[in-house]
């Protein structure tokens, strides 16, 4: 049985160090961002890295994380509060993002373009020199300590005139961009969360290159590192390399039978080499 | 009068075991994901044995199973829980996806692309190395045990550009592919599920067979296994073949006059033959 | 004053046989449905006599029946049933399918194209094998009694893209097709149900199968047996057999002036013949 | 100040007889539907007198009238009722159409095609044979007693496709229509309405049969007899006839300044006749 | 601190009478319509002087008034009253159009096409010979006293297919129409708000006068009186008059930068004559 | 932990005066206005210091100043006020804005043109002759101290033919119009908030120069004074300065990787040049 725990906050202070191998100079430009009170947006496709990259950072940081994933449907009250009835009378219930002002933690808002511009708008006050957050449905406004950070990720491969975010909001934090690791980067991953050998690690990168290729040619969105390691455990389960291949990397990614046909023989072929 | 039972917990563990005669190797690849604790996407048609196959491996793998029909209306707080109002305070009500977390059951999202978008990314943190919860309105989290297992079924013929998962939910699923059953199996399912005769129920197989190959020729969608065992159901209750292939088989898949006199016509042929 | 009468089970099972004149098999049909535990689908014109052969149906097989008008706004909620405050604690309140599986009634969702997706989709676990009716909001779940039997209605006239059933609802039912009676029949039934004379019954049935010729041709719609009763009613107070088939038969049907007056051109013609 | 009456029963039984002049056999065919109880629909343009004619028939028939504006936001629950919080308990409150059910009233539905659907459905029951009203949220069914009559209104004119009753509504009733009076009629009646000599108010008809004469050629209505009269009235306060046709005929009715300079142009020239 | 006064109210009986300047006879029309209990329409352009007429009107007739600015979102409710939770139980709280009936004051409708549909429709039954308020939700009715008056206004410029008033409604009202007051007219105006000289009062009508015969050729609305006394109160407050006249009369009314200069240029020289 | 303060009053009475280097009468015209009791609209492109401008003219008249960020879904109860359950009686919570007409306050509508229309519209009888805000649905009018002061801002590259003010709202405003400040402007405010040497801080003001000359010429946007902060910020925590521009000015502003790599080259070459 799932046992209940507090509210949602990743703390990652005592844990083990989150894997995370650095590919360019973001870890330095993360903690200048930190130390410098400054607002922080992820930019790169699915499943590239970056929430792990802040599952480090906050390590790092020794701060506390807490992770919203943002949709059409998320409201201001999911994230600042609500008035809850118990018993008899109302209750104030924090949101996660008051949580983490009040906690001076970092507070993630993944894939924030699909928020609502409502929910966005809220970031606002944070995001500037007043770094407060109102709580208006209390009449009461939360000032955050230094250690609080806002990190959003955005995919740009994503955007479209109806879901972009406004440049008032864009200009509100600093960059940092990021994209599918290197060959060797994505091996050592892949062997590290799941203790496959290095040979066929390698075999699943590589056919995951060549997918990531096509990219815009017929598939929607390169295969994530995610689905290297879904593979990965299928083999260690004792399926066939193949097998796996398609269950785990090219059927998930596409539905259409002609281009899932000419995936599996480039996998095919890649495998045969050696 | 229908008795009142627990939350639809389906319990295959005790029960005999449901019929499924596999095609491929899903049975090894299921056990691979339930066991490697990965997420499972069922793909294919209408009515090909999807649910079938997984209260197959429910009671194959002695796990509680937990169904829940997708739909545009679906919110987040139907399947996480809700408050309601008990006497005179706010209780909590689990909704079946807390439930399958709390109980280690399987959970079926059935059609997941009919959900919103807001209810599909509910499962994200349940789908990564997190695997947790976030009672985002109870202000909790709860953290999946290992017998935790998110399955979704997904039509790739009924996807358009307004109704399809994002490619970042895609890829957190292994994906197994389904058809129709081969004529030999779909004889059996037939007979073992009414009782009838090998021979009728090869030929209403037969007549399904020629039906489905006029799949995008007129016909949406091909004829279900279930509308060959209702058809089945009919017959053993009296009603002349033909009448109950009509009445079972070709009405309900088509409006179009021309197309069900068509079919009628290759139906008469067919029970014509020997 | 209208009485307060109990949930609108119609009750036919004590009641005078409702007149129904069988036109082809869909008696014996119906019945080897019922014993055979299948969900049923009406198809057919607004008006042709769907709604009085389930009266006769249930009538014959002594069940009860709810009858459910579906629309666009028609929740689940409304379906199922929902919480009331009952002076200081929530009560549930049974909606119709909650009540018809509870009592082992035919169902009888009218027009469900009407519905909206969710009301539709509750409807599925009643309609394959579990046989049985979640109750998302109570945590419950509802096993249906034999004698619990599931009707839709459906006018493949009115379908557009946008409101069609879904293959994944349609292929949960068998289908019987209906049109308006032969001609002898209708008379039979405008006599019956007016007490109007055989002569003046066989005209205004005369009248309509002209003006249903007409559908598709200047009318979206043939006329309704319910408005050649009307006209009858009319006549029997004394109003003038044209005068009735104008005010009754022609202008609820059209707005056009022009289509009125070929209309009104026609029955004159006819009704001049002896 | 305004007095707080009981809910609005237009009660016209012992209160003086509406004015109203019968143009055709309206007023018997109404009588028939009423002792046949068949439902009635109006149809004609706005201001004709059809609110008028059912004032007069309501008088006539001894019966109460219950009369409904409808509108794009009209709920099922403002027809029927609605559970109110009253002290500590829910208490159920009657809609019109409920109260007008337990009156055996005549219940008006006043332009129904701007009602939502669910609305119009929730009448279907009340208009075939069954002639009863389903309080679903209440769980509770109202039996119509014999007084019971539906009415509704319906201007032709306004159709469009999002904006038309269905088929399977309008071949639940008998139509009459309606037009603007004949001059004679209209005169009397803008007599009888403001105490205006013949003279004068046989001018207004004049103009007004002028400007009904452009209708679709620039005027998308004609001008009511309310308009008419409101003219005479401000004629009975002192202001100058051509000032009141402009003032009370032309500017409510177009915004086009050509169209006002025309329409003052006739009104001129017929005012200048004698 | 703003005192709380009571409920919207505007009471001109007691005050300093409004200053209006009549352009032609709509003080008599107005009279006349008050007299014989007509409702008014005031069409016209933003800003030229129909609120202010409507307050002089009221307190002529010495009767209070109360003004609604309408907008999408405005609720039957909203209008005409609601019931809100006072310790245990529900009260009523009257809307201001109940309000206004209640205490025979003059309702003010102000962009009375800005409503939903459903809040002009409640309207209607005060705007016939019914004269009455039906309080739904409270299943009663409120009969208007013969003070009671409802005017409303309304932009011509500004309709569009989308937002229009409907015939049935507009065809309850007489209308006045309203444009900018004659230059004179306008100088006194500025003078008196203003206690600006006459001379620099009327430079500014002289530029507002080429303004507005630039509508419809670059300019989508003229430049309201209201932002000349704006400009009067910035020159009274030592502000230099082309500064004020850019400042209150240019920039507030339009973005486009050649179109502002063009603007600017006319003013200069406008200001350079005499 | 953030501390609770109390509503959002920004109170820069006894604060330290806002860094604001004005550019052009601004500061006069705003006095001008406050003085006289005009409502002001703040024009001009994201970033480039209207907040700022108006923490300085609130110290400077030393009025306390409320500030709400518009969005799609605020409501007029989030800007008014509403009731809230407490204990076991409903208790009205005053909004930023009744909260500051109360407190005599300046209010600032921040993107006034983001938020609803009904939102929009409640300000009207605030910002003409009246000054007074009603509550609604408390029935109540709250009358403005002379102090109380009304200001918007809006952006007029961002208007849509869907999001623009309607005329009768923008003519109830005097505009200020703003745009970047002027090179040396630039520089100090960069060395005065984030304590850079000036050659470093022009060097940032020349490239945000060149990138602003390409608004619509492929950038949306020119870039935020506040980015150029953001870049100071990481250059003194010792991130190069190139680094910095990318992270801080460019990856912001733009997702596309062709105009990126140009801005790029062009921070190279000035930063090359000395």
């Amino acid at each position: 049985m799932g046992a209940v725990v507090e509210w949602k906050i990743g703390d990652y202070r005592q844990a083990e160090e989150p894997f995370y191998l650095p590919v360019g100079p973001e870890v330095q430009l993360f903690e200048a961002a930190a130390a410098g009170r400054l607002p922080v947006m992820l930019k790169g496709p699915t499943g590239c890295g970056k929430t792990r990259f802040l599952e480090y950072m906050a390590h790092r940081l020794r701060r506390p994380l807490v992770t919203v994933a943002c949709h059409e449907d998320l409201t201001t009250a999911d994230l600042v509060g609500r008035y809850l009835l118990k018993g008899d009378e109302t209750v104030w219930v924090d949101g996660p993002l008051a949580t983490a002002v009040k906690k001076g933690a970092i507070c993630y808002l993944d894939e924030v373009v699909e928020a609502r511009k409502d929910t966005i708008v809220v970031i606002h006050p944070l995001t500037d020199d007043r770094r407060m957050l109102p709580l208006e449905k209390k009449g009461e406004v939360l000032e955050a300590p230094d250690s609080f950070m806002l990190v959003v990720s955005y995919n740009p491969g994503y955007q479209t005139i109806l879901k972009d975010l406004k440049q008032s909001t864009k200009q509100r934090f600093i960059a940092l961009e990021f994209d599918f690791p290197p060959a060797g980067h994505e091996t050592a991953i892949v062997q590290k969360e799941t203790g496959i050998d290095a040979e066929r690690a390698a075999k699943l990168v590589q056919v995951a290159g060549r997918m990531r290729a096509l990219k815009n040619r017929g598939l929607e969105e390169g295969v994530s590192t995610r689905l290297l390691i879904y593979a990965a455990v299928l083999i260690n389960r004792g399926v066939d390399m193949q097998e796996a291949i398609i269950t785990a990397m090219i059927k998930p990614v596409t539905d259409d039978q002609v281009i899932q046909k000419s995936l599996t023989e480039i996998a095919t072929t890649l495998l045969a080499e050696d």
